[in-house]
C-alpha cells in the first residue's frame, strides 16, 4: 500500500510539475521560472496545509525525491527536444497529462485529509475535507495567481468539487468501514469525477449576464 | 456583551461574504466559486491571523456556524430571484451592504486586536494593532488578489485607515480604560470613519502623474 | 559583526521599501497604498519564512526599528520634494538604489539561512538554501503580486539564481569554514553576482516562441 501511495504520489508531483512548466512557457518565462513555477505547482498545496496545521516547517522540506522529482520534470518540459517529442504525439500526451493530472488530484486531496485527520484527533469532518481539497487545489491556485491568471477553480469545469468530493468520500468511508478501503475509493472517486466532467464537458450552473448587476 | 458580539460577527461575516460573492459575479464565475470567493472574503484575514500568531490550526476550523453563513450567505446571492429582489430596492440594499460591511470591518479588526493581545501577553501597541488591521482588511485583499483585482486597501478612500484608526483606539483605551468600553468605542470609531469617508469621498493624497517617473 | 549586519540590514529594508514605494507611486496609490506596499516589500520575506519556519508570531513584529524605516523610507519617496531631488541626480539615485537592493538581496538571504540554521539542527543544506532565497526574494514577489504585476522572478536577469546561489555558497562555507566567512562571502557572492548581472545584462535561456503550444 505505501510503495503504491509513493508511486502514486510521485506521478502526482510530476504532473502538478509539468502543468506548472507549461504555464511558465506559455507566459514567456526563462529556465528558473519554470523551474520555480513547476515546483510551486508541484508542492504549493502541501506546504499550506501544512502551516495550516502547524506542521512547521513543512513536510516537503525534509522529502528531496518529491523536490527533485517536480525540478527534473520541469527541466524536461523545457527542453524543447523534449516538447517536440510530446507534441509529436499530441493526442497521447494529452491523455497522459490528463490521466496523471487527475490521480494527482485525488492522491494530494485523500493524501491531505490523512494527515489533517493526524493532526486534528477530535476534528470536524468539515476541517478534514476542507483541508484535504486544499491540498488538492492549492498548488495550482499559486501557479495562477503568481502568473497572473484568475485561479482555475474559479472557472475550470467541476475541478474542486471533484476534489471536495472525494475528501468528503474519503471522511466517510475512513469513519464508518477502513483506512485503506476510504484511500483507494476517496482517489477514484476524484479521478472519475474528473476524467467524466472533462469528457463531457460538465459544468456548474453561472449566473447570466443580463441579471447581473 | 458576547451574544452581541457573536451577532455582530454574524453579520460582519455575512457582509464580506456578499462583497465576495458579488465580486465572482462580476468575474462570471460559476457557484462554486460563488460559494468560495465568498468564504475566502468572510474568513480569510482571521485565518491568516491566526497562522501569524502561531494559533493553528486556525478558530475558523472549528466554527462551524461562521463557515455555514458565510455559505449560505454566498449561495443567495447567486440565485437570481434573490439577487433581483435586492436589486429591486437597490437604494436600501446599498446601504444594507455598506452598514453591514462596515460593523464587520470594525468588529473583526477589534476581535482581531483582541486575539492578538490575548496570545502575546507582552506585545507591543504596534504588534497589537497590525495584526488587528490584517483581520479587518485581509479577507478583502485575499478576494482581490484572487479575483485578479487590484486590492482595494489600495485604492479605496480610508478603509484600511479606519481599521487601523480603530485598532490604535481599542490599544489605547484597553490598556487606559477597560475592555468593554476599547470594544465599542473601537467598533464605533471605524464604523464611523469608514460611513463619513463613503458618504463624503474623503480620499488620502495621491503623486501628480507629471511628477511620477 | 553584528553591528555590521545591523547597519547592512537596515540598508536593505530601506531599499527594498523604496522599490515597494516607487511601485505603488507607479499604480497611482494613495499615501497609505505606498505606505503598504514599501512595508510588504521591506518585511514580506522574513514573514514568510518565519511563517513556515514555525518561528510565530514573526520577528518583525518585535522589531520596530525596522518596520520604522521602511515607512520613513516609504513617506520620503512619496514626498515630490524628495523625489525630484533624487532624480536631479538619477544616475546617482540609480546607483544607489541599486547597490542598496543588492545589499538588501545578500543580507537577507544570508539571514534566512542563518535562520533557518539555526532552528532546523539537523536540516538538509536544501531546505537552508531555499528558506535564504525566499527570505530573499520573498518580499519583492508579495509586492508584484499584489501591485497585479508578473513577480520579478519570472524574468528580471538572474536575481532569484543570484540569491539561490550565495545561500548555497553560505551553506557550504558555513558547513566547511566557518559561520563569519560564510556570511561576508554569501553576501559578496549575491552583490557580485547581481551587480554584474545588470550591468552585463546577463539572462536565462528561454524557449523560443516558435516552438511553444
Amino acid at each position: 500500500m505505501t510503495t503504491w501511495i509513493f508511486i502514486l504520489q510521485l506521478l502526482g508531483t510530476v504532473a502538478f510539475a509539468v502543468s506548472g512548466a507549461m504555464t511558465a512557457l506559455r507566459k514567456q518565462m526563462d529556465i528558473l521560472g519554470v523551474i520555480v513555477l513547476g515546483l510551486v505547482t508541484a508542492v504549493g498545496g502541501g506546504m499550506v496545509r501544512d502551516v495550516l496545521l502547524g506542521l512547521t516547517p513543512p513536510a516537503i522540506f525534509s522529502d528531496p525525491v518529491t523536490v527533485a522529482a517536480a525540478v527534473i520534470a520541469s527541466v524536461l518540459v523545457f527542453i524543447p527536444a523534449v516538447r517536440r517529442r510530446l507534441l509529436k504525439t499530441r493526442r497521447i500526451y494529452e491523455l497522459t497529462l490528463r490521466l496523471a493530472d487527475s490521480l494527482g488530484l485525488g492522491i494530494f486531496t485523500v493524501i491531505g485529509a490523512q494527515t489533517a485527520c493526524g493532526v486534528l484527533h477530535d476534528s470536524s469532518w468539515f476541517t478534514v475535507a476542507f483541508l484535504g481539497t486544499m491540498t488538492g487545489v492549492g498548488g495550482g491556485v499559486l501557479r495562477d495567481v503568481l502568473a497572473g491568471d484568475l485561479p482555475y477553480i474559479f472557472h475550470k469545469h467541476i475541478y474542486a468539487l471533484a476534489s471536495l468530493g472525494g475528501a468528503l468520500v474519503w471522511v466517510a468511508l475512513h469513519h464508518w468501514w477502513s483506512e485503506s478501503a476510504a484511500t483507494i475509493i476517496g482517489v477514484a472517486v476524484i479521478v472519475a469525477v474528473r476524467l467524466l466532467a472533462a469528457h463531457f464537458r460538465w459544468s456548474l450552473p453561472k449566473a447570466k449576464e443580463e441579471e447581473l448587476i
